[in-house]
């Protein structure tokens, strides 16, 4: 439906076709609802062999902020909050959804949308030595995000330490994979889902950006971790009547590898274009390795290439430049892309 | 999956196939998120045509609790209840979503599933007669569930009354039309899309229960009447990323009538299923008209009946004596129909 | 200020007079804020005591609609609701304060506002039986009050049955103590402090309608058993800064046994008074041996009455008949109660 | 009961001798509760006629940051948040009790406590014209406090500004009086109470620092801006039984000018203290006029005068400096400024 060359977001197209095939294929047998079916028991344990968790909880819920917000509830007490990067999706872009929880985001400083471990250490530290700290927010859970919000990666060192401070501390750390498969496509990655299996106490792996037509896993490699979060899923509206039809998503992407392969396409076409702007003498504003570019653009510029280029808009820094976002996905067509490098 | 003859629910197949037609055949078009696309555009054209609320503002949501949640939240001041018949849906079976929202649910007696006007109007007196009535609960609004949880309809003359006691004491009337189809599609209803439409100041229109693989239209009829609600919805987390998944399958379900003709399958079976138990003695917990049926066993007959028969449990009466629930839907078999007259 | 008789509730005076001596005396020696001065130490002390439970939590709040909501809040998980009776302060006074921390009230019947063991049992029987439990809120601890609402006093046995029930349940018992002086000055009443320690998990002693100007004092038998209480109160705003102003004012209810002298005037006056009106023929709608009478009058001679003495409204049973309640206190004057009497 | 020379904070004492006399003198008089008394009437009046708002609704809540939670909420629809100082009350020291109740602190850069015109208006341009701004926290609402957490003041100048910015964008503006009789004590303040009347459209005049036992007087200049807040304050859990022990404490501070003359001792004496330390080489972390003073001492500076006099712990700055808060107050003795002055 929309006529220009659009790069606006991972999330413009329906389903890779395997899964609506499936879908398809599986329509008219009967099941049980609420996750009670054995297309969900069929990818849970998919899911749990990749991740290398074999006694994981896992939960299908439809997006991201919802998965955030139930996770987020459910592994904090009232009078904790959650440390996350200053630009972490749960600070900037849920609508407030987890202060409508209830909880405060203890927002840190970031580098390229990355916390450190040094940075979490402190901010507990911070709080346990103030002698007013009573009368202020416990952190009781640590919020990151891989790839991050500006397309950035954890490296397996920056992941273990962060785990190994909040194990240290003993509060929890929540991964959110909205973007997973494009972390897992990149060659810079060294961060596996056994990886994040091991090192995080709850995490979802994306499926709405990643190919799925929604869903997202929750996975807790803990069994029993959080006690009753079937019903603190239902208490939050999140709970899927038909399960089936996320489980069946999720069985196909982790059928074949099929999720370790989807993010690749969007890497390479990312990675042409990361180089086609570089040639011509774009800035980049930050350098990210995953399937979302970030530009510095001088305003007129921008204007004009929006004239038949559909980017994202990311903010304007000054009266003269302005942010704008390029995202590829596992849909992207090299035909769009050749177009889009031959315009710039 | 199910071995079993299933009349367990009305949700335990996936899509009417010609939901998963329109999926597949628009699968690769590229659409804005979040709903701002053309097929949410024409989805909602058509709703607004069928119910006749030319301005309405509409958005899809997921599932029905999180429709609830959204509205009730949406539609209160934080110092009012909603009104609900103690069975209501929102009342047992949702986890406590809308006093996780921060509200009372006002519980009244009911009739068959049904509550009244002069209930509703009693309930309101009752509350602004006290002298105490600043330290109470506000009555806010009011859901009523078309069909209800016990498988009743409103006639047109109840309805009118319910909405005109709701407008002299301004407040809003909420329907949760969960099953909606089914009522549309029984000889007994007289309730239509536009006299819903004209006689509520929010509903919605089921889609997971009535053919789609999961949604719910949420229809107010007066455009801005909840400002905001983009952001309340968002806040809750849910918002589609791709709204034009549910949007699809809504469009699929207002072309060509499919969704007032979707339900007829279910009624027809469940009258058959209805006449045979009352030929053969059953006893009928109590009459409703549309794809629910509620039977009063003797226990033993009901264990025996479930060897062969999956059934809903609704509650043993006494210790003697169970009530199940035989549902039909717009999927279910007429082989399926003759086995269980056949065991019966 | 009232120049009418008045008997309309028990909190129409500042203090006992012995209490504002104390805060006189003490005016302007300092000490620490928030609870951590030498006379809270002491106040707790003399409860600690009182009660037999020398391990205790103890903190002192404002009011006792802050102080149920706080400690609900407190001892409930978000999937959680309070069993209450039906009559209970906050399932109809408190203007959905427990629904706004989000918690449902589980109502139960009651029998002159008392509830027993055995409805308790049934209500945490009916939802584990409940096959779709997971979809309901779960029973998550009891509210009870003493004296009830209505006056009446649970005695040791009952107060034993439900104590046990709870336990095996493993779900903790509350006392909201509002009016606890009135019962412990009661002949009838045969539960101590000490048997509440030890029956209850918390509870609290009331001081705004037991002789204080303000304040309630929440008490945990078990220490810590309530991790992080001091920030989940001032999270509610619940924190009194100056806590010694609470504090000075139950260390002196706490001297000389005044606390459980300090409800005898009420229960006398109140005797009198109930013996009065049954003399003259007035019918006593309930059986209340503590310092609440409540009357079931015509409606002619309630307005006539109410012309001379302002008592309390309670409800219009029909077209004729009203309830009002005349309510005593450790302050009612013997002139008024002769003048009350004389007008009767 | 505490031996050193204190100056940890300004809430050390009871109340002003003028409040208790009053508090003795009334105490067996009748009267309504919940505020329904001829003392709160009383109160509310000289409180209008001394901010020069007339049509005022005034209510008497325990503690500031109880005021500060429910008129956020009541100021608030559940997708906005509140605009505030990093540093101020709310965002720091009221452990997450606006996310309690649902909403973001929107926290800006400050300077000595302060925020600006200029600062508001681009946090609220930036939401309106961020193409994401739905998915965001709507600015809903102005927080400051005068004096600041920092004790700095707003000239008129700057709040004049602050309210136009305020009302161009159809927010409500809400100040934090906590201390306000310190700042209407101070030569340097030209800010007066019918200012603030005239330039707020929510506030509260501070109780429990500045001589009464405890007590905040929220003032709504606009009647019935706030719809039901009497019931909003009871489901918080804040509504006084006895509301005149609050309403006599106001109406004392309240006449002949007591209020505005409570708060000159304490800047007298912080004055001398200031000077003193200036004297003596001591760095003052900043400068502000009212009853706080901000000292970066060296840590062993800090450690040995820590044996004679209790100050407040602010925050470590590096290894080597602390700072530290002298806090006067209306009650500081002449002899106890004479001692603390000699031991520096």
């Amino acid at each position: 439906m929309i006529n220009k060359l659009s790069f606006v977001s991972d999330y413009m197209e329906g389903a890779h076709p395997q899964i609506l095939k499936r879908l398809t294929e599986t329509n008219m047998v009967k099941s049980s609802g609420y996750g009670l079916d054995e297309y969900s028991e069929s990818a849970k344990e998919k899911i749990r062999n990749a991740c290398s968790v074999p006694e994981a909880d896992i939960f299908f819920l439809a997006g991201g902020t919802q998965a955030n917000a139930v996770m987020i509830d459910a592994l904090l007490r009232p009078y904790q909050g959650v440390i996350s990067a200053r630009t972490g999706h749960i600070n900037v872009h849920e609508a407030g959804a987890i202060e409508a929880g209830g909880h405060k985001v203890l927002a840190l400083p970031h580098q390229d949308g990355k916390i450190t471990a040094d940075s979490i250490q402190s901010c507990i530290d911070d709080y346990w030595r103030d002698d007013n700290h009573e009368h202020m927010v416990m952190p009781g859970m640590v919020y990151i995000s891989h790839p991050t919000e500006y397309g950035s990666l954890y490296s397996l060192d920056e992941l273990s330490r962060i785990s190994r401070t909040c194990r240290k501390n003993n509060i929890p750390l929540y991964l959110d994979g909205a973007r997973l498969a494009y972390a897992l496509a990149c060659p810079e990655n060294d961060v596996s889902l056994p990886d994040i299996g091991r090192l995080c106490d709850a995490f979802y792996i994306g499926g709405t950006k990643c190919g799925a037509l929604f869903g997202e896993a929750v996975v807790i490699p803990r069994h029993d971790y959080i006690p009753h979060l079937f019903t603190i899923i239902k208490q939050h509206g999140a709970l899927l009547a038909k399960g089936r039809i996320a489980a069946i998503q999720f069985d196909t992407l982790f059928t074949d590898n099929l999720y370790t392969e989807i993010g690749k396409n969007a890497i390479e076409t990312a990675g042409r274009i990361r180089a086609a702007l570089t040639d011509r003498g774009y800035k980049l504003t930050l350098q990210s390795p995953t399937n979302q570019i970030f530009i510095t653009f001088k305003k007129e510029v921008a204007e004009s290439l929006s004239e038949k280029i559909e980017m994202g808009f990311i903010e304007n820094i000054d009266s003269d430049h302005t942010v704008m976002r390029i995202a590829t996905s596992w849909a992207t067509q090299k035909e769009d892309v050749d177009a889009l490098i031959n315009i710039l």
